[in-house]
């Protein structure tokens, strides 16, 4: 099987990666220190129902723990939520992260899709809304939207949960870059979660904590026999014991969620600025990474000058051109930056 | 939901646990230290394709690296397996580890069992194999067996081995003790995998390695379209980065596997000894447990004491009055030896 995703320095050595979202600062000390020290439980089973971790995700997102289930990173949880859903029919916005459709066909659902318009930076249209139908059982969104890093607004969100709660679709709202969203406290609808059985909020402690080695995700609803129906479609231990610890040690970094999360802000306008004097097509983003499109192979250029970046000609809604990169800290970021004007303006200027 | 497993050492504090079947000695020093030492990498992804775990794997096995498959656990593999196949009809045998049942109702696959007697010591009979016909697409063995720690005859296996490709059934093999057995590479059939495509066994290296707390499993089968459709039926990263690195660290314990494997099978004899001395009927096993039955609530008599049992009434083909110890060290053993005995003649004897 063809590897496809970002984040492969097993392949790509010694690369620059801006494949990744993930927090340029990397892991916390103190997470790695808990996680660390975790290892002298190993001898043990991990606590199956991640009692601790979920009751101080409670504390902190301000829901009850009854509503939370932990995963073996957020990739896990969605395929454990179509497994135990199996929607006949479901609905995917592309451009969108490959593992919704994956997850889905694994099951063997039908798969319908709302091609978003690059004339609109590929963000929903009010016509999305007719789709959502009693033909439909799940849909799956993103805000911040991968690749393009697009919130979608809330007013919208609101538009969509009425109509599943209407129809009865389950909605997967995909929020694992919700943290480096400016306002993510306003951005996000997790509180809607109470109220509305038919939403489903996905969040991954793996972007903004940078720890994806370790795999640790969380989903929240209210809708309990869902959440057992999903407990039943999974083993029971799926969270190591240094996933539970390390995502509890994360639950402790406020300060630095909020300095990393103004830090990639900046520095996405930055290199927004910097990617318009160059003439680079990019399209809006409100996170910690950047789509971009161009006429000439910047994957394999940029690979030549040991740097990483997402190609994303094999995301569905996108082809040959698109191109993600992650902001990194300045010094990785300006090398990025001179080396697309390198590979633009070769030949071109001062010869 | 109910937690019905073993180990569960948040529920029952303090105790000493018979209840799961790990190495007795715990986990090895240079395994946690590996796992430790992983940490300085959980900034990057892992590798989803586990090259060097999976290298060193077939190095060990003696077979090809790319009939590997690793799991978040073995018991993640379960899950996937049956995903991946979506068995129409499946087979198992019962008593059994309670995942097999629980995966194939997850994909809503019709389940039929086959009754092993308590006059055999829940051996499987020549009469099973009349059950393996063309309406079933997948079987589920496990050898050493759990809950009974018997193993299965190769010669069984093999008659079995040829109606599984007579009938194109999966047969799938749960050698996850087979470490415990003494003369594993005798009593186990993974180097038949190589020449026959239907057989797929199971691994874990918790048991041996004593490392639950991390999740690290693996599969062998020579059916590649099988494990390809495997990796499309979950998502790239299941096995964290400690899991990888513990794995490796673990196939470098063999001179601990063949000590433990001496230790417990001594233990084993030992305690079956004491237990005929004190007249509690239990079942012939060649692992590092034993099921044995009583009509008094051993589970509940021995919790008083602090001593954790596995209650088995739960497995189906078993019912009330089963019970599963796992071989501790000797001053455990013979704790718990001592405990029986004074729930056994308590208010006899001495008065």
């Amino acid at each position: 099987m063809e590897y496809v995703h970002g984040g492969d320095i097993y392949t790509h050595k010694g690369m620059t990666d801006f494949s990744v979202n993930l927090n340029p600062f990397g892991p916390g000390r103190a997470v790695v220190e808990a996680a660390r020290k975790s290892m002298d439980q190993i001898g043990n089973y991990p606590d199956a129902s991640c009692r601790k971790l979920k009751s101080a995700l409670a504390k902190r997102l301000e829901v009850p723990a009854e509503h939370i289930i932990c995963g073996n990173g957020a990739a896990d949880l969605i395929f454990t939520a179509v497994l135990a859903d199996c929607p006949r029919k479901a609905l995917i916005p592309v451009p969108a992260f490959a593992e919704y459709e994956q997850a889905l066909r694994a099951t063997g659902c039908e798969i319908c899709y709302y091609k978003k318009r690059e004339a609109t930076g590929f963000q929903l249209e009010e016509d999305f809304l007719d789709l959502l139908n009693e033909d439909i059982d799940m849909v799956f969104l993103c805000s911040p939207d991968n690749p393009t890093g697009k919130l979608i607004d809330r007013s919208m969100l609101w538009k969509i949960l009425a109509r599943c709660e209407t129809y009865g679709i389950r909605m997967v709202l995909d929020e694992c870059f919700i943290d480096f969203a400016e306002n993510a406290a306003t951005a996000s609808i997790l509180a809607d979660t109470k109220r509305w059985r038919t939403l489903f909020i996905l969040r991954s402690l793996t972007k903004m904590h940078a720890i994806p080695g370790i795999r640790i995700g969380y989903a929240v609803t209210s809708d309990m026999e869902f959440l057992e129906k999903m407990e039943q479609s999974r083993q029971p231990w799926s969270v190591s014991i240094p996933a539970q610890v390390a995502g509890m040690a994360s639950l402790k970094e406020g300060m630095r969620v909020k300095r990393t999360c103004d830090f990639t802000n900046r520095e996405r306008i930055w290199m927004e600025n910097e990617l318009n004097k160059l003439g680079i097509t990019h399209y809006p983003s409100d996170a910690n990474f950047i789509l971009m499109r161009s006429g000439i192979n910047l994957y394999e250029k940029l690979k030549k000058q040991k740097i990483l970046i997402r190609d994303c000609s094999n995301y569905k809604g996108l082809g040959e051109g698109y191109y993600r990169v992650c902001m990194r800290q300045r010094g990785d970021n300006q090398k990025l930056i001179d080396a697309l004007g390198e590979i633009l303006y070769a030949g071109q200027g001062e010869f």
